[in-house]
């Protein structure tokens, strides 16, 4: 208990400085005015180094070092041995990483970013071309520095996502490409044609805000220990234990996207919230990974918003605030949420197509780090890939290769996370549909609290204790399938498009 | 300059840290969810002892004696001298106390300031006198370690106010109550009777929020570089350069608070915009004092925002948001800004009898610091002093002894700083005048950039380079006087009030 407590000292201390970088972040994005841009900017890069630094010690390395000789001679406790195991992952990749070449990368990927958002809207590849290509060398070396068995892929997903390999991936995307490519093409030839319009017209951003506390609430987010605020690009950020902050974008002139981000959001919110505060001060206070926080976001974003229950409660708090609602039927609002439309734009993708882009994304970057391509071939080898998976092709840059950040900003290995949320919430979705009975009935009430309960004692409750496929594992007794999004999906648009 | 680079290094880390601890005291007294409160407790302590420990180290010890060889070699540049000087006069402060006695002086106030929440309201002085005895004991160590050449009560002085002795504040206080007991009583008699009654009404949250910041934005308050949010106890907080925060309260049945308050803070807040970007990272980055600092928030609240000519510019800006002020004539209004009469409680005191609260204060903390009267004493003292100065007799001691948390936090020799702000308001806005010959007019227009200039150049621009009595002596070419104050209130008020 002595070196838990050593541990925990060290923990804290790091917690409460990245409590208050997380509020600095929080308020740039929401309140901090314009001119404090250069002095925040100073602020968080001082203050996480000084949280890296209280983490990466002489103190730590001896102190891991004694738990794992206590840990050998089975000295330590079940719970020791929760938090020794998972700091030392986290400490072994951060640790393998010189502080030069962290410092290099952040630099020159805070420069890359940077160009990106001017060279995005302006469409031209060739500009940031060169400044890529760095970013990619970069990131070969650090996953020579952290190290991999067969890929040096698998060690940049190991940031995100631990034990996952691109092997296992690969296994995943062909069997989802095998499935839903043609299934995407049925739909398309289905005489059930589908719109989003209905969700359009004036939304009143005020009247949003309501809608979108309701919405929160109706979930089960605490507002006692959070808030909800506006921001160009949604995300959720926990200040500290008890203080998890949703920030969502309030669209005027279509519902879709402030409800969706909403619920989104409320989803890895809910995560964090739930999250026991006896874990606090040590890194088991966290989501198991990226995959698994997102995989709470999508099933409150799709398994549940959009389900066929729960939308109908959803539509009635859309009437309640927006009274030309009080005309749309069930059923039309239902195909409209589900509306499926293969497009070049991720952000905008419908559940169906969504990983699609994720898979793109994947290929191509495990080829980049394994240097089967080269940087000058991106944006033909992404246009075709979309050509052959969607049937689209972009037409410029802006919609094609420079379409998202993560790259730029140094990020390999982080997509996958996407796609695997989408899969983890299915085969989740699948054991709490048959845990629950009355669930149908719950989900049309908006009463979700067995639900909350379910992903409490199920997924929230476990922390960072074990790796994201031991909880599939435990919670499902399979390994990740992705058969559960696949049957999911096709039973779900198979009803909505006619087809049999 | 080496020195100065090693200083400023010091600096800046201790800047990016107190820039963190400010954010988040500002987030807890606006956004901060309810829940949140123990950990940002945690997270504020923590971080404030980093901030504290970069200060005050060995380093700092040897690069302090270095520069100071350097000086008297005459090897410092003036701007190195001027860095050096007030480095060292915080520096020594702070030095003078040992970490176990500021701590425990932390916990005994903060413990006495929590009973004082929960006892002010029951009116009980009992219940806390045994704990307020702690403090003032703890004080009183505290004056001994930091040293005085008369009187302790100078060593608690010094913290606040750089330079002052209660001799000097004696002096003050005789003359300011030989002119103004009487004066107050002048008006008391005077066949003029005004009334506050047309300040009263309803008003809206968002017109109140509306016209703040148009007063704000009228005093030359930079929004680029701030913003104004709601709180119960109006203050303003600088989160970095180019980072200033207004906090007001939005009074719905009285427009008075709203507006003073506003103008009251706004003045704090130009004050801390005007500092130089050059003083950064330097203790100089910073108000020249308490009392300074408070004479540029009174001059706007009092000086200019009671002013006849610049109240008729004020109404308009009433006039526009509240339509019910339309059938409110300038005399009458400014009557009402400006209406006297003694009361128990300072936050509602009027411009002339505030003094009398803070002389009131002072007169017993300095006998409480030479242990000149006991803790059981102070109900009757205070009560019979405002009986005696004002002619008022608190009915209980939550009016009386229990008014003010200053004591039970811990800060005593804080309050003068309340009344020397009004006196070097006064004392500055005298020269103001007469460098700016149209002045009149502009007030009238509501037009403040020669007097925002005249501040900047006068005050602002100075930072802590200097003491509060050179900063005076610099602008006015002289001490500080009363008479500049007495002389204001006695030619304003007998006009108002028709004495002669």
């Amino acid at each position: 208990m002595e070196f838990l407590g050593e541990l925990k000292n060290i923990g804290k201390e790091r917690a409460l400085i990245n409590s208050a970088v997380s509020l600095l972040v929080w308020d740039q994005r929401t309140y901090m005015p314009e001119a404090a841009y250069e002095y925040r900017a100073d602020a968080v890069g001082y203050l996480s180094e000084l949280s890296f630094r209280k983490f990466v010690s002489s103190e730590m390395d001896k102190l891991l070092e004694k738990m794992e000789q206590e840990s050998s001679k089975n000295h330590l406790s079940e719970y020791e041995e929760k938090v020794l195991r998972m700091t030392k992952y986290e400490y072994n990749i951060i640790k393998s990483l010189p502080p030069e070449l962290l410092k290099e990368i952040t630099i020159e990927s805070s420069k890359t970013e940077e160009l990106w958002s001017k060279v995005k809207n302006e469409g031209d590849f060739n500009q940031i071309k060169k400044q890529l290509g760095k970013i990619i060398e970069l990131s070969k070396e650090i996953a020579e520095r952290i190290g991999y068995k067969d890929n040096p892929y698998d060690a940049l997903i190991s940031r995100y996502e631990p034990g996952m390999t691109y092997k296992k991936l690969k296994e995943v995307m062909e069997s989802l490409k095998t499935d839903l490519i043609p299934f995407i093409q049925e739909i398309d030839d289905s005489r059930v044609k589908t719109s989003r319009d209905l969700l359009k017209g004036r939304f009143e951003r005020k009247a949003l805000e309501n809608m979108c506390k309701e919405l929160l609430e109706t979930i089960g987010y605490d507002f006692n220990a959070g808030r909800l605020d506006e921001t160009v690009h949604p995300f959720t950020i926990d200040i500290s234990h008890n203080d998890t902050r949703v920030l969502t974008k309030f669209v005027t002139d279509d519902i879709g996207p402030t409800v969706y981000s909403t619920l989104h959001e409320g989803g890895h919110a809910l995560y964090d919230q739930g999250l026991p505060e006896d874990y606090l001060w040590t890194v088991l206070h966290d989501g198991a990974s990226y995959g698994i926080h997102e995989s709470q976001s999508r099933m409150m974003e799709n398994n549940i918003g959009r389900n066929r229950f729960f939308s109908k409660y959803l539509l009635n708090i859309l009437k309640k605030h927006f009274p030309h609602f009080n005309d749309v039927d069930h059923s039309s609002f239902y195909k409209a949420i589900n509306h499926v439309e293969p497009s070049l734009i991720r952000i905008e993708a419908d559940e169906l197509t969504y990983n699609i882009h994720i898979i793109v994304r994947t290929e191509i970057e495990e080829a980049l780090i394994n240097s089967r391509i080269k940087v000058s071939e991106l944006p033909e080898l992404w246009n075709e890939k979309f050509k052959k998976y969607l049937g689209l092709f972009p037409s410029n840059d802006t919609e094609g290769i420079l379409q998202d950040v993560h790259w730029y900003a140094g990020m390999f290995g982080y997509f996958p996370s996407y796609m695997l949320g989408n899969l983890y919430a299915a085969q989740l979705f699948n054991f709490l549909q048959h845990d629950i009975e009355d669930l149908d009935s719950l989900l049309e009430k908006g009463k979700l609290e067995k639900i909350v309960s379910w992903l409490r004692k199920n997924v929230h409750s476990k922390g960072k204790t074990i790796f994201p496929d031991e909880l599939i594992k435990e919670v499902t007794d399979e390994e990740l399938k992705p058969s559960y999004f696949i049957n999911y999906v096709k039973t779900k648009f198979s009803k909505i498009y006619e087809i049999h």
